[in-house]
């Protein structure tokens, strides 16, 4: 189960501190102390979050026949989480310490004595993770709501009107993004779990019978999505559940796990969920959602599987995946090599001198690049210092405006990876970033 | 202030029932019977959705020098509520009828009897209208937590992190898209009021004595971003606040309106909230958020300039405004003729028969067109009807494929408005669909 490469690479501190100085992630209302793991995202971290929904967005809706996307409210309507199982089994066991109080997932801990003090803990009780709230002007429990945990229950109950407006047929699939809450006992590891966070998930039904190959195509095709997005293989795992972690109604599930600072942890979850879902709402709403099939001329429930990923983990995985240190003869060189798909900014522009016919120059080509990219200019400091501050963010490109520009019309494009440069005429400049950048 | 067309141009009931049947806006857990005042969005809307998100986030973070995004957490700390004001008075005066139960805003009906069955009213009691759910394992008091009532207060907090991480100088802004929620007491007008919605919001931090000058042009650029995505000038008016209108704090705000079927209603609005928000955040966290401007050697709370607007409320008035029907030989034609950028299919393509040949070609192109695009393909029924389902969803143009095409490799680009077609050859189908359709 191991990959030859099993020791954490570096420490979560580093990616930590480089999100906050440049961008990429803040403490929620950090000058009010914060909010226990809730994070918000920076300049850079929403650029990089954007570019991987898009990235997600265009490989699994835009570009395939069989599916297309939704966006489902956040609240729904309480009988959802009823039918779906959440309101009686989306609980972990909690425990309290009677001596420090601390609070504990009762299957996390050891023993029966606070792994904090010593103490002695309460017995442990059913804790639901559901956030609940009261639509309405009165708080009663008719109109109790909740937030959602999870986005997929939003393409179940959108099943029939998907298909009665889109006239697809099986197999096909349903995909969303958007933030779900978990209220968790124990959150941690900086934006790995949170208890708000942002899902991509699809539905994907089929035929009843057709499903295990569908599943083991969906667990290759998505395992390769982080491969094309640059993530190094020795870093990723595949790894099937054994039946007794599969929930009831499961018929399989593979989780991807990525080699985290610390350690493989769920990335994504694949999970074949046979005709459950469907079912459960079925008999909770008395709407009947089977599928005519033309061929057989048979009604059924189709099967689903599951491709679940969390954004935030996502991104802190690239972000640790891409981050390198090289000692040069300044000292250490940090270098995000991130994919032109995801980095936040695609290309610097740097003038070499803060005077006017420099500027002028460089205003124009950022002007003209920022049409297709997502550009910064900078021109404090050495154009060393700049180098590494786009170095640092991934920036894949930089292009150069030098005294030189103003006699030859070029200007210089220095790459992050290979800190190789070239003189490009400013009339080719457009086409060189592309072909270089690819599409992104 | 009324504009020359005053009277509101169609039904609602056609765009909801449209919206529904194509699959733009489903209503948020139908199949439970609904959950009052959330919608979801179909595979249509959410192309659609994403389409305003991607033109916005262009024009107002992407495309300009002065501003960055940000996206912060729904759940915010909750002395940020208190600092903003809406613990305090974010609430409106709620009353029942003490006949038929039935709730009312006390400042919307007339009188003191219950407009539905004339009965008795109780005494108006204040309302909050901000969603609560409790965050940590147990319901107490110290742990109440809000949905965010707007997106604004996510760019206050993190003013000072966005100032040091991107080193800007006045006047810069911060901008933000993301779900915020409302426990409206008559929330209605299909996606015009919900309880939950979705904002575009900036911040936009200037120096106090320039903030005149700099509201004026974000009203005008604001309204001009709205013209530039094809929206018809007759509908849209600008409407400045009065006096007695204004929050207490603000200097100034004007509203940009649509004539939506229920009349002229807001769209966003672009206020100067001076340095209220600065200042109470500094006050109730105790940091210095202050700016140190280096020209003078001074350091005071930059003013504001917020022009915040209702995603879901755009999408509706880009559908209403792009709705039109046309009488024809078959009868009536629909059609949408939303701007490119905004449609959530670019191109359909259209094979005249199901048989080999054309199919292979037709998927062929189909393949290469949605490496740029959203594309649909449609191989169902006659090719009027499938003319006539693209433009009921405003697809800018459709690419037929038919048997002369496997002789002269070219095929025919028909326009959604103006029913023209043009035959080109597949070589040079890319650019010239790129020509027609403009960035998007």
């Amino acid at each position: 189960m191991e990959a030859a490469r099993s020791k954490p690479k570096l420490d979560m501190e580093k990616i930590v501190s480089l999100c906050k100085r440049r961008g990429f992630v803040f403490q929620s209302s950090e000058i009010y102390g914060g909010l226990a793991s809730v994070w918000d995202y920076g300049p850079l971290g929403v650029e990089m979050k954007r570019n991987i929904r898009d990235a997600w967005w265009r490989a699994n809706i835009r570009q395939r026949d069989d599916m297309v996307g939704i966006e489902a409210g956040i609240l729904m309507h309480p009988q959802v989480w009823v039918a779906s199982g959440h309101v009686a089994t989306f609980a972990d066991p909690l425990v309290d310490c009677k001596v420090c109080r601390q609070r504990f997932r009762a299957d996390q801990i050891p023993g029966d004595r606070c792994p904090n003090c010593g103490g002695e803990l309460t017995a442990a009780r059913m804790f639901n993770l559901m956030f609940k709230t009261f639509m309405g002007p009165v708080e009663e429990d008719a109109s109790v709501v909740y937030l959602r945990p999870e986005t997929a229950q939003g393409m179940f109950v959108n099943f029939l009107n998907v298909l009665n407006s889109t006239r697809k047929k099986l197999p096909f699939g349903i995909g969303q993004v958007g933030r779900s809450f978990r209220n968790e006992i124990t959150p941690g590891n900086f934006i790995f779990r949170t208890r708000e966070f942002e899902q991509m998930e699809i539905e994907y039904f089929v035929k009843p019978g057709t499903d295990e190959p569908l599943h083991e195509r969906w667990i290759e095709d998505r395992f390769n999505w982080y491969l094309d997005l640059g993530m190094k293989s020795d870093n990723l795992r595949l790894r099937p559940h054994s039946v007794d972690e599969l929930a009831h109604y499961a018929k399989a599930c593979t989780d991807i796990e990525y080699l985290f600072p610390m350690g493989w942890s769920e990335l994504e979850g694949i999970a074949n969920r046979a005709d459950y879902d469907l079912q459960q709402h079925s008999k909770h709403s008395g709407k009947d959602l089977t599928y005519f099939d033309e061929e057989s001329s048979t009604h059924f429930f189709p099967y689903v599987i599951e491709p679940a990923g969390g954004v935030d983990r996502m991104l802190l995985a690239f972000l640790v995946d891409a981050y390198d240190e090289e000692p040069d003869k300044e000292g250490i060189r940090v270098v995000l090599r991130l994919h032109p798909s995801l980095a936040p900014v695609k290309v610097a522009v740097l003038p070499l001198s803060r005077k006017d016919p420099l500027i002028a120059v460089a205003k124009d080509i950022l002007g003209n690049l920022r049409k297709t990219w997502s550009v910064q200019y900078d021109d404090a400091q050495s154009i060393g210092k700049r180098y590494r501050r786009q170095d640092e963010i991934g920036t894949p490109l930089c292009v150069t405006v030098d005294f030189e520009t103003l006699n030859d019309n070029a200007v210089t494009i220095r790459d992050r990876d290979t800190m190789g440069q070239a003189r490009i005429a400013i009339s080719d400049l457009v086409p060189a970033l592309s072909q270089r950048l690819g599409v992104c």
